[in-house]
């Protein structure tokens, strides 16, 4: 990209470098291209480098503009780099960072974009000490995928999560930090099981909350049920069906805080059941309303 | 309305009357608006006037050629009217079927568009003997309010649920069947119990569950939940602002069949816990796939 690239919107000073003049990502989909596009427009001379195991995918983040050019292998795509990213689902992350630490050079980086963390950050810790290593995860919250969708725009102003493994060195961690800053992201590290108790809660359960909504409705086993159902219910299940491959991954490696978050919700479940058949108005109708209050207040 | 209104990709007889020349509608807002506008659009001729306690409504629903008239009160209204649809809120509705009950001319029809319907048969029940008397609820599935969102088109080739009452002859239900697919609606005859328990598993229980959503991850406890919440736990939670007024009443008189509804997601839940800590891969993944396959199969 050349700085005539740069959005006239930016109010950063304009220093063409970051401290990673080499960048490599493996899977240019929605994450990896939208990162590596925002870094390829606030430093313009970075060199950048994609690689994806679906030609058609890599063929579209070059023609975006989102990376310089494409590696026609990880090996060529990471061998130079200063900084590699892994932009896949958490199963591909996994199986990739045994192999891509036999081919990045000294010092260099590896920074992951999974969506669950502690199974990530445990294999980071196994690397060679040559290297330096540390998870990541972006918080966009989009329910859509691939890199199409992919833009440079679409981690600012967003929380970066970073999880520090035992290849994290203190200043790797500042390094990472400031590079987040420059492209406008709100970095927050936290221990890799803590994040992942976290996005257990405000992600992966309302994404898995239509399994069992859909499962008691069709025990209820009334026929009239499905011919019934208008867009309230599409809108509420209709989720379930965005990009399987990423949240199969998800809930194999997240198992333990999912189950503990779908226990809270019973709980919290079981209140509802016994505030409906409390009989009493008031304090059906407070719960309803300190639930609208609490999202207002944390959400609004 | 004007023979001129009438859309040209209708593909209906021309006739200009319906059963009912006379109609009034109590409640302008996004039901009766579009009831009342789908009305006007297929039988021009038919004399409509409505009635809303809010002025802006009403004004708003005669400017957008939703009605032909307003009335100065709900007497004014219903006085005349071959049909009465009551379209408020369900405790409102509930409130004002005794009320406009000595109001109406002898065999004048009355039908209310609220979303639950056992109380309100009970209470249609009850009206004199010289009156006929029928439950709707249109099924549209919209989360927005208010008149400004009406349209003539909303409700067509939707599903429209019809519960009889104690004061609904035979030949009663054959004119609102003959009325409702006139108006390109699907109509549906149900028990008022059997409607309260299909809609609390399709629309109540969708709606109201961000609240043990919300009310868990609160009680998690953690600071970082809320400062990483990102769009997907908003879109999760977001509906249950909408329209606090309509879904108080919806919870108050549903009680029985909503409690019911959180028992058997409950279950569902259990099972969920179970497979998340059974360590079986392939029994995870299936409880996942099959719920996306009956989402497919049932809504997709």
């Amino acid at each position: 990209m050349t700085p005539a690239d740069i959005s006239p919107d930016t109010d950063l000073s304009p220093t063409q470098r970051s401290d990673f003049p080499k960048v490599a990502v493996l899977g240019l989909g929605l994450m990896g291209g939208s990162f590596i596009g925002a870094l390829e427009r606030r430093f313009p001379e970075t060199a950048s480098v994609g690689f994806d195991s679906d030609p058609e995918a890599a063929a579209q983040a070059l023609e975006l503009g989102l990376v310089d050019r494409l590696a026609s292998s990880a090996q060529e795509a990471v061998a130079e780099a200063d900084l590699v990213v892994l932009a896949m689902h958490v199963r591909g992350i996994l199986e990739t960072i045994p192999q891509v630490a036999t081919m990045m050079r000294d010092d260099a980086v590896l920074l992951d974009l999974g969506s669950t963390k502690t199974a990530i950050v445990r294999a980071l810790d196994q690397i060679p000490e040559r290297l330096q290593a540390i998870g990541g995860h972006p918080m966009c919250g989009k329910r859509t995928s691939g890199v199409d969708g992919a833009s440079a725009d679409m981690y600012r102003g967003r929380v970066f999560v970073l999880t520090p493994s035992r290849r994290t060195r203190p200043e790797t961690l500042e390094r990472l930090l400031n590079l987040l800053r420059a492209l406008e992201m709100r970095p927050v590290v936290l221990e890799p099981e803590h994040h992942d108790q976290v996005v257990a809660y405000i992600s992966h359960l309302p994404h898995f909350l239509p399994i069992p909504l859909l499962n008691a409705t069709d025990a209820a086993g009334d026929s009239k049920t499905w011919e019934l159902a208008a867009g309230g219910f599409r809108a509420a299940a209709g989720g379930l069906d965005s990009n399987p491959a990423m949240w199969e991954d998800i809930l194999l490696t997240n198992r333990a805080a999912v189950a503990q978050a779908l226990r809270a919700l019973r709980a919290q479940a079981d209140r509802g059941v016994e505030l409906l058949e409390s009989g009493n108005d008031d304090d059906l109708l407070r719960w309803f309303r300190d639930a609208q209050e609490l999202y207002q207040q944390r959400l609004g």
